[in-house]
């Protein structure tokens, strides 16, 4: 990589031949491959764009003007080549490079990301931002095709076309997006793309032409000629410009000079621009090119055969809610499965491999998936939707106004529930019980290990309510501990006794039942309650428990803003139990990314720390 | 209204003639706008409605298929005639008839709505549930050209096109919707519908013709029944056709015979059929055609006139949002305005008047509203952006992953917080409190009264971090008191004395400066604490006002589930302050409509209620 680390980023770039920029597009390439293999990451999409990174940085002054990477997984290029090339060994690791694209990381990054399908509207409103303050200032949102079937995209899209500024769109139709697209869109554009919609005409004209009454040589040469005035009607961009965007493409995604070219003549426009062009997804890496969709986004893996490194045989939270929801569907097919653009992340392609037709992969458009189910749950079906716990923050209106306000039956696996790790403060699963809690008419549990998931989604099946079950990212926990049923509402006392009750929910159970031992070795017996329940709670049974002792301690892998910590703490005041509350928790911050010691560590919430503090306070 | 009164409904429907039905229609006409002028509610949609609702009624079986009315607010003639003729007085009143169709209220309502744009989902939801259990329901969804432009219904429409059921989709189309159409979607549908794609092509080939070298009889003929053949080809609804939808249409929306065949056609296809049907907004009642914008949705009004019944000149909440954001921008040119097609609602078509480039109405689109307005932002500009509070639960993970996480000084109006009143549960702003506090990084304020409101929002020029106002519907609050100026976090302490301390937020406020009196009146001082700030909060400031007291009331028009009162309640027991706590809110459940006396009786917010609970509480 002597060429890449021997020039000044981003600046250098404009000097190099294209030879040479051909040399550097394959040392940036290794350099993310060498990266990704060791520290996991967004593989894939960062390798299909590395020319339009390089063209991108050729064509603009990026610090002045504005590039927007939807979603951000396709960051890489942009990031080694402004200014964190030095960096990027630290990629995704605790105090490392972000994953994304992050405003506080470098001047380079107009505007954060990490959800899919934002870039249009903050492209628009960076662009009119300028336009307002009188700076004529170049503005780009690179978007996959498979973000475009969100509705944010869609409506940012609409707006764009209204407000009629230069705000430059570049389609990356990679055809492909995290898994293969879904949805008539993406039909659409893919027929556009290849001039279907031309044939199409083509062949109804030539019908035409055949039943005509008057052939001959001079109207054979007039049929040629109007077809090619028609032809250039029917550019694939059709449903752009009829939003009032110009169409131009499509590009070949890895030629620089081509891309250089599109864009010069985006930016000389005075309306909204599509660029559309198309890339290979894992581009220039043999394994990642074969298998685009499994190097979207990997874990470690050995760089020479692509094979991931795994730690474990352990199954995930994941693996057990597909499996599980399989086996209840073999005996009730009420039971269907939605995701958003997510079948194998939430484990519901389990499902779907076994019962194609009741699994509906709806793309990504989570206000969609929730109502959707709503439909389907007020048409008689049990409708289980999986969805990653930040994701459903895009459905929340929908959860409130179409699913729980009916009392709608469906049920919300909510995965990736707390820390995700080194995705990061956009991808964390921080606030879900505290914004379901507040929502009326819902059952929300959390799980402590596999077993206890197995259990609630089987109960779910029979609250006629909507519920909503959160567990985490990652391998299931497993305790030497006898077993207890989940029944509706109740907590499990896991250990009864001592002067101090410890209340944990969900899977970070694990450090609550440390904590327990580690008060257990200064000779303290404690309560210790896992809650299962968030909503609703057996309140006599709990208050049973915190009643006379003197200190409670919640612990919880929430936000503790409005956290289950507050809600006993409130609940037990309420009840005239004025007892000593030490809750344990996310604070009122967004956590940074990481690997997840770490990020428990920052918070306080490993047992060590929380019992260290809790010695100091009892003076142990 | 002989006809109506003695209808077996909706049954006879299908018996009566075309001339008959005519008559009904206009009877049902006099019945709304009889009924709306006494109750208000919205006049000009239901209106526009009537021939389609006949059909519709004729054609299916309406309890069996399942019919979904967008918004709702165009559902009165369905109420009408299906089974609630006789109850339609009560229309909008405490324990009457809804504003909007609700599965609760009746067997003929499929879908409960309230929130714009859901209705292609949740009828793509029933349509599937139908056909997985083996019955072929016919399912339809009435949806106005203004919803249109939110991404929940362009989701929807894709992957209806994706799964190919028959969902025969309404479009209603009244060149109107709540305010007219913005964004490109809509001018490209106006362009289509009238053709001017067409004409666009015909130009085109015209030209073409005119440079052609060839010309003469037989070429001309040829030409015109070339034309007539590509004529086909552009149908209106091409855009529609490209998404996997059946086109039919423009269909006249007022002739119940076309309308009767269009669904007759629609039903019979085994694709997904869309049906663009033209309809005059207000239609039969001469103030509403003229002015349909008014006359959307109405308070009482005279119904010979049209002319609104008013009963204060008091100043509304929203009016004063409206002068003061525009009194501010005269002054700083780096504000700017942004609605989600709400600009009178909101009262930002204040500014729009007197800065029109620097108001962005984007049309019915929360989510790109939010993150356009953080890109504004991330740009250099101060945006205001005016929403319901309900409203703003669309936009929940914008909020949270494109303002706050980036800490982006983007300024949340949000109107209509606490109790709506008649239009009940799907608008109340029963949650953002809970739901917003829980989000780092946020500033949020609510005022007690309409001068607070102006500080609050002077305030929030300079504070450059996001930042959430809620005030409530209706004219502002006038106390006797001293007026104290705004200060960040600080609660402002309107009494001080006594054992018991009295804190309320917002609006509210009334109902807890009347509880200090009726305590007063029992001869027993209290403290009043006008909270201001739900975040950040002077900590110090509070205990210290809550220390030593032998109870703490706390009041909220918000839901208690992880409101205020729980906030307040857990941050005294942190501090070791063990104190009684008794709050008054918004219980967990989704409160019905009604007048605002009414609900807050229901709920128990009442200064007499809240004083009969204490004083039995404490034994005066």
């Amino acid at each position: 990589m002597s060429l890449l680390f021997n020039l000044k980023l981003p600046e250098d770039i404009k000097r190099l031949t294209y030879s040479e920029l051909t040399t550097l597009a394959s040392e940036v390439r290794e350099y993310i491959i060498d990266v990704v293999s060791k520290n996991g990451g967004h593989l894939a999409p960062s390798l299909g764009v590395v020319e339009l990174t390089i063209a991108l940085l050729r064509m603009t002054d990026p610090i002045r003007d504005r590039i927007v990477w939807d979603v951000g997984h396709q960051s890489y290029a942009y990031k080694i080549l402004t200014d964190r090339r030095d960096r990027f060994p630290t990629l995704r690791q605790f105090r490392g490079l972000s994953g994304f694209n992050k405003i506080s990381e470098s001047p380079y990054d107009a505007f954060g990301v990490g959800h899919s399908s934002t870039s249009i509207s903050a492209g628009l409103g960076l662009k009119v931002a300028g336009t307002l303050q009188q700076k004529d200032i170049k503005t780009v949102a690179v978007i996959g095709d498979g973000s475009m079937t969100a509705g944010i995209a869609f409506e940012g899209l609409n707006n764009a076309g209204h407000l009629k500024q230069n705000l430059v769109v570049i389609l990356n139709d990679n055809e492909m997006s995290i898994s293969p697209n879904v949805g008539a869109l993406s039909n659409y554009l893919s027929k556009a793309m290849t001039g279907e919609i031309y044939t199409k005409f083509r062949k109804d004209f030539q019908h035409f032409m055949e039943k005509s009454p008057i052939l001959g040589g001079p109207l054979l040469h007039f049929a040629k000629k109007l077809e090619e005035g028609v032809k250039g009607f029917f550019t694939p961009g059709i449903i752009f410009e009829e939003l009032g965007f110009k169409y131009i493409g499509p590009v070949n995604g890895h030629n620089i000079k081509d891309l250089e070219e599109a864009l010069h003549n985006a930016f000389i426009q005075t309306s909204p621009v599509l660029i559309h062009i198309n890339t290979k997804k894992g581009k220039g890496y043999e394994p990642a090119e074969k298998n685009p969709s499994k190097f979207h986004g990997v874990s470690k893996f050995d760089k020479s055969t692509g094979v991931p490194i795994k730690f474990s045989g352990e199954k995930t939270y994941t693996q057990i809610f597909g499996e599980t929801i399989t086996e209840m569907a073999s005996k009730n097919d009420k039971i269907v499965g939605i995701t958003a653009a997510m079948p194998d992340g939430t484990g519901i392609a389990i499902l779907k491999e076994a019962y194609p037709d009741r699994v509906f992969d709806v793309g990504i458009a989570e206000q969609h998936a929730v109502t959707f189910a709503a439909g389907l749950a007020a048409g008689g079906l049990k409708p289980y939707v999986a969805i990653y716990s930040t994701f459903s923050q895009r459905a929340y209106d929908q959860i409130i106004h179409d699913v729980a306000l009916q009392k709608l039956p469906v049920v919300f696996c909510l995965d990736r529930a707390g820390f995700v790790g080194d995705d990061g403060p956009t991808h964390h699963g921080a606030f879900d019980l505290s914004f379901l809690r507040i929502v009326p008419n819902m059952v929300i549990m959390a799980p402590k290990d596999g077993e206890e998931l197995m259990e609630m989604l089987r109960l779910s099946e029979n609250i006629n309510l909507p519920v909503a079950i959160r567990y985490p990212r990652g391998e299931v926990d497993r305790y030497d501990l006898p077993h207890n049923s989940v029944n509706i509402a109740e907590p499990e006392v896991v250990f009864d006794g001592g002067d101090i009750a410890i209340i944990t929910v969900g899977h970070i159970f694990k450090e609550g039942y440390r904590l327990y031992h580690l008060f257990k070795e200064k000779g303290i017996d404690a309560t210790l309650i896992n809650l299962r329940f968030i909503k609703p709670l057996n309140k006599d049974l709990i208050l049973k428990h915190l009643n006379g002792k003197s200190l409670v301690v919640t612990i919880e892998e929430n936000s503790l803003q409005g956290g289950m910590g507050e809600y006993i703490q409130s609940m037990a005041n309420d009840a005239d139990i004025f007892v000593k509350f030490i809750k344990f928790g996310i604070p009122d911050i967004f956590v940074e990314h990481g690997d997840l010691e770490s990020l428990r560590s920052l918070v306080g919430l490993k047992a060590e720390q929380m019992a260290e503090k809790l010695f100091n306070l009892l003076k142990l």
